[in-house]
């Protein structure tokens, strides 16, 4: 007997965007004793969050609402804009699936950055796209060369990260403004804007939800301290939002989720508290690795990334032995990226923690 | 500007499987005085799953684990079956969705039944797949035309959901069997078993993972009450579950839906005692409507399909007054299955509340 699954199905490798820490946790027989590498807000969420979950965990037996509809009102109330332009699922990662289903069949062309997310390049060879990576400038994603490989090859869809992951690098909103109004009619900018809560709202280019081929996607899962319950966000179009509902799942995102997006998008004084620990932590992070000798990259995000000082191997190695000392923390996977760890900011634990095993690896090293 | 979708996402048209009952409840102004129309468990979930979510609700900062391991590993002892013949999803509903995508492409050709899960069909097509529907035998799934059908027409998919929804009847574990032996090898036998916990385990045909062509879906959603938290799984060869691998959202599913379902199955007794709430609600839903002059079919899961007495006009009128009397029902979509209504295991109160209900729409007609 032989599975008839579809060609693409048939000729997808078995890859994994990210493995998960407890896999290397399972793999160690040990925990870890600081979590910095998914870029999750060890900061934690809202209060109210935490009281909207434990009041509403009696219903858990009620399927949410599958068209999100008090979480799309209050999108609406906090962008001041219509219902119609907002998508919710199960993350940005299920986002950039049902957004790459919807444009993308075998060989279509795509261009996304060399080092950028791995989970959209993952959906765009889970529908047999094309993909074309265009390298970083400086570790800024290129913006324009993007934009000549674009016009070049008349990609359908276009990814760019701003802030960027996994670099931190920000492009100022004149700079993306640019950008926006220069998009090929016939090309989807996707703007994953995952870590845009982390810079002023005033450094961000406006929405323009009358612009068809842009889609802007945020989430819960970083400053709002959300990632365990799968909620992210796609601002567009009334005619893009239409299409996602064609295809996704519609019972998708859980209830607990639901609630809890809304709760945390009405806390904004907790998102502003984050904000303040996020940045001091940035700044207590770079400092403990100049005293061992590293430099680190200015990020607009809520990590920071570290030069190994020497390649993707001595990074690799540094990352190895965090990772043995029980500090979980994730690198690029790709040269000249790849010359650079990436450490999630932390509480004063974790960098205690991150302290004591960096003076350990430099005495041996 | 014209948005350049694939064929197929442009194509489909802007259907939802099923409306919500809050969207009900928007259009209405009112809220739901009794919620029986989902088939979830309004006997929720299990105190030690109550206590589970609570006690972890702190960490929904971090990502769930991608692999959903402790809940693999629960599964495999629960079964006595290796992990790697289970695989976790948003649901059944993400599940099926995964399935359709690994198998179906456009014209591909699937087989279900004319009446049977709509979000099913609501995948076959967003594939762009072929669906043959065939009828009902006096409200069973007819598993003599459905297998004619798909060795007529080569099916590359046949779905077939025991205990069946939406009509509640149940075919032996020997008729099963026999089709599970009979399914030709170029066709994947999608055997949706989210009713499968209100049967017997005696009751189901005993589960062969070394048979690559069968997949089988279960689900924490209904007799375990956590639809909210989106939580089905697959059982099924490994060469299928490793397919899933290649597609699915890794991290989809939510932490607290993964601690929860790793408590409910750790929790049989709380199980055993909702399936006796269930019967029992069953049967008094049965008298109550018996007592209206409405006949009803026995079923094996936790609602009851009740007879109209007419047509589906006439249904949909019963249906109508329920809802304008704050009940949530739902009825099957097509002819002859939407003669019926069907009325979801309640608490003493929801069958206070519809006794009053039918009451008062008996008197009116």
């Amino acid at each position: 007997m032989k599975l008839n699954f579809t060609k693409i199905a048939n000729d997808l490798p078995v890859t994994v965007p990210f493995v998960g820490p407890e896999s290397q946790e399972r793999e160690n027989a040990f925990s870890f004793s600081a979590r910095l590498g998914a870029n999750e807000s060890v900061f934690g969420p809202s209060k109210k969050v935490m009281n909207a979950i434990k009041g509403k965990a009696e219903e858990i037996w009620q399927y949410g609402d599958p068209e999100s509809f008090g979480l799309l009102q209050k999108l609406s109330e906090f962008y001041n804009l219509p219902r119609d332009n907002f998508i919710v699922g199960e993350g940005i990662d299920g986002l950039l699936g049902n957004l790459v289903r919807l444009f993308i069949g075998p060989g279509d062309e795509v261009i996304s950055s060399l080092g950028a997310y791995p989970t959209f390049k993952y959906h765009v060879d889970g529908f047999g796209g094309n993909i074309s990576l265009v390298p970083y400038n400086n570790y800024y994603e290129d913006l324009d060369a993007l934009m000549i490989a674009v016009k070049k090859i008349r990609a359908k869809i276009l990814y760019l990260s701003n802030p960027d992951n996994p670099m931190g690098t920000f492009h100022s909103k004149e700079h993306i403004q640019d950008f926006i109004d220069n998009i090929p009619d016939d090309t989807i900018l996707c703007l994953d804007e995952a870590y845009s809560d982390f810079v002023n709202k005033d450094e961000l280019a406006s929405i323009n939800v009358e612009q068809e081929n842009v889609i802007r996607f945020r989430t819960f899962s970083k400053a709002y301290g959300l990632a365990g319950l799968r909620v992210g966000y796609g601002i567009g179009n009334k005619k893009m939002i239409k299409a996602f509902n064609k295809v996704r799942n519609h019972f998708g995102v859980n209830k607990l989720g639901q609630i809890a997006a809304e709760a945390a998008l009405g806390d904004q004084d907790h998102l502003n508290t984050v904000l303040k620990k996020v940045d001091q932590s940035k700044k207590d992070i770079a400092v403990l690795f100049q005293r061992f000798g590293f430099t680190s990259l200015s990020s607009r995000t809520n990590f920071v990334p570290i030069n190994s000082g020497g390649d993707g191997k001595l990074a690799a190695k540094l990352m190895s032995r965090l990772i043995q000392e029980k500090i979980f923390v994730r690198m690029p996977s790709v040269s000249p990226l790849n010359s650079f760890i990436r450490i999630t900011a932390g509480n004063h634990n974790d960098l205690v923690v991150l302290d004591h095993a960096m003076n350990k690896i430099i005495r041996e090293i």
